[in-house]
């Protein structure tokens, strides 16, 4: 039985200031640090190994997988880095407290935009300070301006069917370090949760999820491993 | 000009006690850490940066390079991890103190083991705490038992061919974090340094050496970062 553990990052600075953060690259808070360590902790203890990870383009989940991969002992593991397992792109939201981006556009404007399947926040203005166009490591892509969920599912997707299936069906146990919605992404694909539910599924910071799956990719059965 | 930059792990624990290591998987010390955030330090100060990473299967080299990466922001950079970057095996004197050694089998022998070319230091015996046969990691390897430099460079150097070369050739600017050993049979090659001399040549902990190569991928010029 393919063996997948998904693990959203630990907390970040700008979790913890409640900010919109999406593509901004911030790291991870001391606390996110602990959560990292005690995830590859939790892991060893349960038994779990792993023969092939896999995390985002944002130093918050590279960091995440390389705290717990050295706690269990398994920094030598091979990691795949790539943009497609990137947080929703937050757009013009990018950087925002949410208590002022609520005072400024109004609650229910903002639950939309955090709620809504498929409706981007506003893009984000050219010249931002938060503009990653010029960023090299996205230089080889059309960066977004904006995502809804809806959008972050159609490149998270292909990547998870095309680079991660494969690993899976080749008897790889697979670690997966991702973001909120990058990992909604696949838990409305495995889980095959509705549209209107997804957007509502809360993924604690640090806590592996497992999934077992059949052989058609599909969940078996999901836990949090700290339940178990 | 291909651009590569070959850095020895900061010091690690046996390092520090003066024992022999090869493929034990000893940590950093804490100045180990700090040498490997110096050399990322000196690195982006210097305007260096780079396209694909490389290291091997310890994680006092992995670290080494997650940490250097880490102050450069670009934690994002591929990774290929692979054992033939490995440290030279000492065999049977793995976990030794080197004046310990030096006591038992004489000052002359150590000398020779520690100096000659292909003279292997005496096969690690089975069942040593220190034996790695069983360590999942090389599971598809046939694990030496000892090896002599001579040895080593025989399994780095298809490597360096195989899969850095390539690299080097299609324009990437190439970031190498290894082993005093490894490094070795790496300038040994690339430097056409005599088999004699290469065993003396030091290589210091944590200081970045920069190759500016030929399009033989021979070397033009090598320097330390920090001396210039």
């Amino acid at each position: 039985m393919p063996t997948l553990v998904l693990i959203r990052h630990g907390q970040s600075e700008w979790n913890l200031e409640n900010r919109f953060t999406g593509w901004w690259d911030v790291d991870l808070t001391s606390k996110g640090v602990a959560e990292a360590g005690e995830a590859g902790k939790l892991l060893a203890e349960k038994g779990f190994d792993f023969d092939m990870t896999f995390t985002s383009f944002q130093k918050r989940a590279i960091k995440t997988l390389n705290i717990a991969l050295e706690v269990m002992d398994r920094l030598w593991l091979p990691t795949e880095k790539d943009w497609r397992l990137n947080e929703r792109h937050y757009g013009g939201l990018t950087g925002l407290d949410k208590a002022e981006t609520a005072a400024k556009h109004g609650d229910e404007q903002v639950h939309i935009w955090r709620r809504s399947f498929d409706t981007p926040p506003p893009e984000m203005e050219p010249g931002s300070k938060f503009d990653l166009k010029k960023d090299r490591r996205y230089a080889d892509i059309d960066i977004p301006s904006t995502e809804s969920l809806k959008d972050t599912i159609a490149r998270v997707l292909p990547y998870w069917e095309n680079r991660i299936v494969p690993e899976l069906r080749a008897g790889q146990r697979v670690l997966i370090s991702a973001h909120g919605n990058s990992l909604r992404a696949l838990v409305k694909h495995l889980s095959n949760i509705p549209d209107d539910e997804i957007t509502g599924l809360e993924i604690p910071t640090g806590q592996p999820m497992v999934y077992e799956l059949d052989d058609d990719m599909q969940a078996k059965e999901r836990y949090y491993l700290h339940e178990r």
